[in-house]
């Protein structure tokens, strides 16, 4: 495998896109990514998306958008893994282009959430149908039982899980793509409508329409751009049961733990090294658990660590600068990409008000579903 | 990219299965195909299927089947491309296996049609929603534009059209995993239901259930395994518009023109080395057009070429030696894959009453749609 760099990125505003069909949203941030690299052509394609079946009654969207960017023609791959689609839509350009098949493919992600069905039961289609989903449970139940078992193992409090969702709002306040670009309190979320015990309305990411792209190249072809280039140290990827009732610990995510393993390896490096990162807070629970499962805070030891700042921008290890899912939205095939882009912006040390500064290597951490699948990015800034 | 081969192959008997689940589906054709191949691990996985949400609501399947099948953890991806999903599986194990990342892959196609929604409804979203579907068109009647469009400019006659039928029956008769393991006759082509002119009942592929998987290894790996070799001389692939209305010559499918030439291009062949061919006759007009796209016969004289039994076993090329898309069935996931498992067949000698003496070099060729995306695979056998 050669090595494989991002050079250019191009998303959408997050949020209610009534005005947008999702042909619309996603040529909108691949041309923008494209514009970016400085491209004057892309060899392939790749596009994420869970579940535009089901919310826009829409398959085969892989050529369809290859037409509506106009390069009909080209290979153009739809993968879906749930909410790690986006995340796993980067993984196979840079699979493509490490291997040489291709020098310049576009890894875009898009979903179009909120024109359709009803999202909830749609969601619900990254769950084990058989065992969970026919029986009535939804993602927030799901993450409802990890973070009772959080409490109940560690001590973890209720505030605690609120801190998650004030961060995560101080930082989008600085993101003008965020869905909910403001901040929001400690109370405010405490008494918020309860969704699954102890999980509330403002523990949950929302429904979002949304596009990501970025442009993955060769180091040869980064180089002769002239463009900032962010390297891909390392792509980890790893699965594991849909249904949670077969995980043995619920206060895990084993699936985080391995692909991070894989990625740390690639990269050679520790979870030390890593300056900031964009994690999957599909709820305020899941940034706990995946903070502990990168290695970036002891387990059980999460809670406190957002409490006391060290995960926010100018602690230690800065979480979610783009305001993560809660904020920033998440239109779930999107997510993955938007949380490469949110990396790239940082280490190319153009990420404005919610600069990391300095910030030289940084981590992506998507997921699907209760933790089913996971997609662990490792990236390095190096002009 | 390094030389890949496939050494093993597994599939359902294609058909209404009402008493298998999609999980239990895909994992008999897995375990064959580990089995037949006789590698004791896989290390990754890819599962094509068109939208197993709206046939069964279980999206993030490629985790859900690799923990079905054993190996929760290892990296699952789904693929989709509409009808085309399952060749595209395999072309992205090929990419990965070449590329060096894994040495082992499984690639597997899946659905499951028959025991939940509307399939037509369901098929239809492989068409632009916006533009054709809403608008009430669905399958067959896309490809019955195509076949007033060749039957007007080429003379091509209704008689010809039955005669694909016929031949693919003649061949699924010999199938013992086909879901319609029967002759049919011209006449009873001829005066089948009218679904849309000038295609009748019996010119359409059926609504199916099944599954398929190969093993794809590096040909080191695969020389150590001691089985017999096939090896992936090319796997192209290529886009064009979903909507039927833009294509400038309705008579044509330029997905498979494109996805052909690149295929022949890196394998160093032309049409006429080929000794065998599954393509994807999803209608009878289909498997016309395909053959002239794959430069098996001159434009317009594909009816005349099927009549006169160049197409059938014992002719110049022999197409659709396992029944095709029309008589094994068209569990569209799978279709791809299980192509590339009867080619295999074929090269290996181990075809049985298909078998086509002597084959050595054979290829696949699966779209989606009514031709926005192909896949063609060229394999040889090697011992």
């Amino acid at each position: 495998m050669r090595e494989v760099a991002i050079v250019g990125v191009g998303m959408t505003r997050f949020g209610e896109l009534w005005e947008s069909p999702l042909r619309n949203m996603f040529t909108e941030a691949a041309l923008t990514a494209i514009d970016d690299a400085g491209v004057d052509h892309i060899d392939s394609m790749y596009v994420g998306a869970m579940s535009s079946g089901l919310f826009v009654h829409q398959e085969h969207i892989a050529s369809l958008l290859a037409d509506y960017l106009g390069v009909a023609g080209i290979p153009s791959t739809r993968v879906e893994s749930a909410c790690a689609s986006g995340g796993l839509a980067v993984r196979q350009a840079v699979i493509e282009v490490g291997a040489g098949v291709s020098d310049i493919v576009l890894a875009g992600g898009v979903e179009k959430m909120t024109d359709g069905v009803d999202a909830i039961d749609a969601l619900a289609t990254a769950a084990d149908q058989e065992y969970e989903a026919f029986h009535g449970i939804t993602f927030p139940g799901l993450y409802a039982f990890i973070a009772n078992a959080h409490m109940h193992r560690y001590g973890t409090t209720r505030e605690q899980l609120a801190d998650v969702a004030v961060k995560n709002h101080d930082h989008g306040s600085l993101n003008p793509k965020a869905q909910f670009p403001f901040k929001i309190t400690r109370e405010a979320v405490m008494n918020s409508t309860m969704v699954a015990w102890p999980l509330r309305l403002l523990d949950c990411s929302p429904v979002t329409d949304g596009a990501a792209a970025v442009i993955v190249t060769s180091m040869d072809v980064a180089e002769k751009l002239g463009r900032p280039i962010v390297k891909v140290l390392a792509s980890g990827h790893a699965t594991d049961g849909l249904a949670l009732h077969s995980r043995t610990d619920p206060t895990t995510i084993p699936a985080v733990g391995r692909a991070a393993e894989i990625a740390f390896k690639q990269a050679g490096l520790t979870p030390e090294k890593i300056e900031l990162a964009e994690v999957h807070d599909c709820f305020t629970i899941a940034e706990l658990v995946v903070t502990e499962e990168l290695g970036f805070v002891e387990r059980g030891r999460s809670g406190e660590a957002v409490s006391s700042g060290e995960t926010r921008l100018g602690g230690r290890i800065p979480v979610n600068t783009s305001g993560g899912l809660k904020a920033k939205g998440h239109p779930v095939g999107a997510s993955g990409v938007a949380q490469i882009i949110e990396v790239v912006e940082q280490l190319r040390g153009s990420a404005g008000d919610r600069q990391v500064e300095g910030a030289r290597i940084g981590l992506t951490q998507n997921m699907g579903g209760s933790g089913a699948s996971c997609v662990v990015h490792i990236l390095e800034g190096v002009s």
